[in-house]
């Protein structure tokens, strides 16, 4: 009956030794550690929950909880030792306890599985971190929200396809990425799940993580290209830009890069996880292990692309001269079709007569600006003097005055309502 | 200045024909026409915000509504014509109405791209098909709990890891696919969607059936295991099972097989649908076209499977004696241990001592029930003649009384739990 | 015992009737169907076979030949009528068969599971189809050859992180697309994949599409950003272009965009599909039968791709004097530290001078060539007059003359390797 | 000019200090300092080159290979210390050579740069790994074919869709994952990729890691499933099973559900960094450096499975009256069905005759062997006394001799033909 297994949880029943290969692709100690703090906090819910049921005594209980501060205290001080056998962090943490009290530390184990046990330490691993994960995107879309605040007299092409389509505010295209300022986190609220087994709340949040992502792949993508010398919009500092070990004049947006990449990989984790979970039977099943690097190595990289984005979108330089020259003409053609409109003709006929001056203008290489009227008016009669009064990039941003728009007052009330959203964020408990 | 594509809605300025290779890669018609009522819909809103706006006078905007009307009704007979040059919902909808009224027609497109058409439209759809998915959602769950009302006296083994664990009621099985009842339908609310550019929503939905197919392939691979010969706890109905063209005895799952298949389809428009976003920049683009192609291949699986898992649920037969004779003394050595924790002893050292039961069991190779008290002694000696109470399936899962449990009351507490949650959801708007 | 599952090919045991939504979820006809030609080539080989075992005689296969080569010439003329219960292309044909020859026609099943016929069917269809792949990509790469080799003088920026690094000629871009010419053909050879329930050769179809479109997505990229106002490298014809349907001026380049796009469409099916697979029991299970859309839409796509691709090279045009113009002195600082190393300085000391001199341009604001001696030597005293030789774009690229480098002579050399390659390819049987 | 960059290769022209967070978050050194042995043995290579080239003089090469050797001797004795600013471990290398042989050193990056040194140690080291995994693989190979011939004589069911379908060898279920034993190596050579920039091999290399597994988490279900207490064919050793905190007769086969889920977590690293491959801008982008943590997980993980499925696989016991036990009659119906095809009877109606056969004994309860001649006779008047020889499960398997098949001379020649190439695969170079 000897056996080397006897010192773990399950051993009663096994006569054989594992397989050290076994051994180490089981453990999970190497990664699950950094839960020590959950999975203390939940033992000590526990217990509690344990005495009233009249499970342990009140004096027992008090030993457990003393125990497990001890326990607590080492992994504070960087004192806990790991031992060989410790497979999980929740064997290292019952076995110092037993360590430090003796007998009773074997009763907080009355009724609980481990796998219960897993499911709520990861549920409170994950509900402090995504705190965290907050508080760095509120301090991102922070600075956006004050960078757009000082920077709104900045004119820019908007693009759509990536080509010029209308002039905008700068502030405009920065606002631009909080269409849902809350970043959804409500939809991560982990609290509803509470069944061992299940782990959709690992799989909602890699997925939410995966968007939070994408989103910031796109930012970053806008501002790689803005940083182009060809678009010359802006320029990185050197503390977020890499050179070349090849070519000395080089310069690389390789922060925003980065940022770029991360989208994959979370999301490589969230395919991972799903695939790992499709077709299991129900119930716990060690694949499930899967969950935890997954949670963590995403956790850590949304953490590190939230502070670079906020680092580089804070002390990045706006090139306003390189902006306002890319502007052009016939980024005004849409205003010129509206003015047909206000003239009463209906909007897709104006559509195709302001394309048709657009037509002209490249026949003619000039700019959209400079068609006379004369030859706008083999396109319409309707075109008069007053078409000059087109040409004007402000009076074209200042007119989308509805919420939303690029009017000044349209991104200042944005501005606003953020400011407000935030400061209510801050306030939350 | 003559093109071909001056039929186009963004023709002006165009004077080469297009490809007829890139027309078809271009076009949508041929899957987004489902649109056509939530397109239809969504330009009879459009159209009255004009006419508040004063952008079309109350007169045109009769004259579109009463058009629209006309285009509907052709929908409605299936007697809409598509014609070359509709190369989506929206230009065909928009080209009809021409035909219907005339110029005043040209005025519903004012102030408004395709793409925030596109979006609108699709948020309209889907609104009303996740009703559609929802009700089939309920009717399921609906089978599934008055199946467990009629069942709840069938007992069976529950597992975890596919070995046998502990005595379950049948019924306890069914629900424990219900943790969360809900299914999680408000998470994919959309309303708070609004941006051009952003398929977020898209995405949402997507993600949403890859974790509702995911749980159903966990069902589907549960109920394939109880349908195998060595299992035999269930057989399917005829109905939803197919034989083999080589082997005349096979009876196959192949409706289970089906469901259990689909998580990885509807996950794979989910990868694919966020590989395209990733990176792209900000605004349209028109990668975003794979969009639809996703949502509604997503939306006709995730209907077929509701509906055939409900009709699988609620035709399988169910093998009383077969799930009782899988009942096995081993399963009560949790029971074995508690026996011990209620005279005292720690859980961990109680655990240990039912294993060293189970493991002579094993040895003399007879039932965990057979040992006798003088054997258990060996092991413990709180051991005593009271250990027979133990032997007792019913009394086991009677045990489990708290919410969630396995007795009687438990599952009917959740059973009419349900009931009432199925019944408020009914009566919801 | 009447059944109407008695017409199914393995009906006989059978006695209730199919749920018609489960015939509907449970039937391929739909879709494979388009393998009708494959199946009947499979069908006369395996009667040539059975004849050869002895298990149909000379006069039935002479039946059953004639027989198929009518269903074949149903198919050919679109003449074959799919009728109720024709669950797949395999029952359709069987059932047709009988209908011409009669009995005979049930010999041709014997030994062959539908399975196995399934399985065969795929790897016929997907060997011809991988054929017309090969044909489209060979016109794709000559298309780029060619375009090569004709503009070959026209000098343009390299880029990496998408900024500027060092003097290219244009059609070095070109060729840099094909460091692996074979296009991987090769690794998608399906000859040696014989099993039934083996579907590893459409799992490696679809990654070599998915690894094929990743590439031609990156070229997209390219081509979209070189065709930005800010770049205006290159122009699309307007046959894979499209408009606004709200800005009249804007020219879209769409037909990349949804090149760019299809990377995603095919890796979601590649992911769908192993997610499908995995963890399935051995041998066949329905859930196979993911892997026919999958394939056909993968097949699709690819072919629609390669096509819009050898369109938008071939007719795109170049603008030369914007790719000059934006070759810029900083891009040769690279050359300015060869003309160090070349002096003796090891290349990490040389790259830090020329980095220096890079600085001392950006901070008095002039072009790297218009530092004078002085100023260079203060860097260091290596650099004499002899370095104004280095200001020379045409000699910076002549100077990488190695295989694949820039110059001339390296480029001409791809060019002949290429079409040799591809003449090779197209005598290849 | 001071600053910190000036440490770094490219931090000539820089003089803003990196922020730590970004530098930490650049920085590769955490995990490619794994490939140390590779960058050494890449720059030996590269200095020879250089000095045929005439970039660097003989003594130059001396020094430097001499500096390369004892940067090589510290990693090897675990003496190599990292110091900051050693973002990589081509900095890292660099600069302790620096310290060797001081500027030498500084040639012999001339003309390299780091992107090119990256791929060409990725390439060696995943060559030399490869070339493990390889072993390894062999080994399970060799494992699996040496138990298929000690145990050749136990029959067992065949199963398609988890149902019992044809009797077979125990050791054909174990041949039957070798349909291509050479688990396809060839088709991850990496000798033909050579551009920067390109990372096709590693996207390679992590699917025909997915693809294995998924392979290997087929064979895991299988055996998880034989595993369970109603099927009961196979019994796993201590060594590879654990048991449950809380219940204490559960001997759970985690060993098996550990290799099945590692499918999924290996697909998402392929899923994930062919996200971050789509769009990418072509030549070298940061977003590139995703793939060494994918490719080091990737073979770590493989690595393990493959040794730990060994282990598995090894000490596995059969329970061979179980497996026998399960063989029922009903299995033969496609024996019977031949029976009548010898006789002259269509394999079509055959089918359905022996299909009526099993439904009468199912009616009638009792074993289709059970049947009386003259109930068969109402099915089929060809039927007669010779019916009995059917109902024998040593025949059944003995009549599949074509090779693949299950007569003991086709699975003796499938054992011969491994051993041969497994013989042929170790002296391979």
């Amino acid at each position: 009956m000897a056996s080397s297994e006897g010192n773990k949880l399950w051993g009663g029943r096994f006569v054989g030794n594992t397989d050290p290969i076994m051994e180490k692709f089981n453990a999970s100690i190497a990664y699950d550690q950094r839960m020590w703090e959950a999975d203390i906090k939940g033992s000590k819910a526990y217990v509690k929950a344990l005495q009233k049921a009249g499970l342990v005594t009140q004096n027992e209980m008090e030993q457990i909880l003393t125990g497990l501060d001890k326990v607590f205290d080492e992994w504070s001080k960087g004192e806990f030792k790991i031992k060989p056998g410790d497979e999980d962090i929740h064997t290292a943490n019952e076995r110092r306890l037993k360590e430090f009290i003796g007998d009773p530390a074997g009763k907080l184990h009355t009724g609980r599985s481990r796998n219960d046990q897993v499911a709520t330490d990861m549920r409170l691993w994950l509900r402090d971190t995504i705190n965290t994960l907050k508080e760095l995107a509120l301090q991102l879309i922070s600075t956006m929200v004050e960078r757009a605040a000082v920077e709104i007299e900045i004119l820019c092409p908007g693009y759509t396809h990536m080509q010029r389509a209308q002039p905008i505010r700068w502030s405009h295209w920065i606002l631009s990425f909080f269409h849902s300022p809350e970043l959804n986190f409500d939809s991560i609220s982990i609290n509803s799940m509470d069944a061992t087994g299940q782990r959709d709340f690992v799989a909602e949040f890699l997925f939410w993580a995966s968007m939070c992502l994408t989103h910031l792949s796109k930012m970053a993508e806008d501002l790689i290209l803005y940083s182009t010398k060809e678009f010359s919009f802006i320029t990185l500092t050197d503390a977020y830009s890499t050179g070349s070990s090849l070519m000395p004049q080089k310069k690389n947006a390789d922060s925003l890069e980065l940022i770029r990449s991360k989208a994959g990989r979370v999301f490589g984790r969230c395919a991972g996880f799903l695939m790992t979970l499709k077709g299991l039977p129900s119930t716990y099943n060690k694949d499930l292990q899967e969950d935890k690097e997954a949670m963590f190595d995403t956790y850590d990289t949304v953490h590190a692309v939230l502070q670079v984005a906020t680092g580089v979108i804070s002390t990045l330089m706006v090139n306003q001269p390189a902006m306002e020259r890319a502007l052009s003409p016939d980024m005004l053609a849409t205003d010129l079709a509206y003015l047909l409109v206000r003239k009463g003709m209906p909007f897709r006929e104006a559509h195709s007569c302001a394309g048709k001056a657009v037509y002209i203008a490249e026949s003619k290489n000039i700019h959209l600006s400079q068609i006379t009227v004369e030859d706008l008016q083999t396109v319409s009669p309707l075109f008069d003097k007053d078409v000059s009064s087109v040409w004007d990039y402000n009076r074209s941003v200042e007119q989308y005055s509805a919420p939303g728009g690029t009017a000044r007052s349209s991104v200042t009330a944005q501005i606003e309502h953020f400011r407000t959203w935030l400061q209510a964020q801050k306030q939350k408990p």
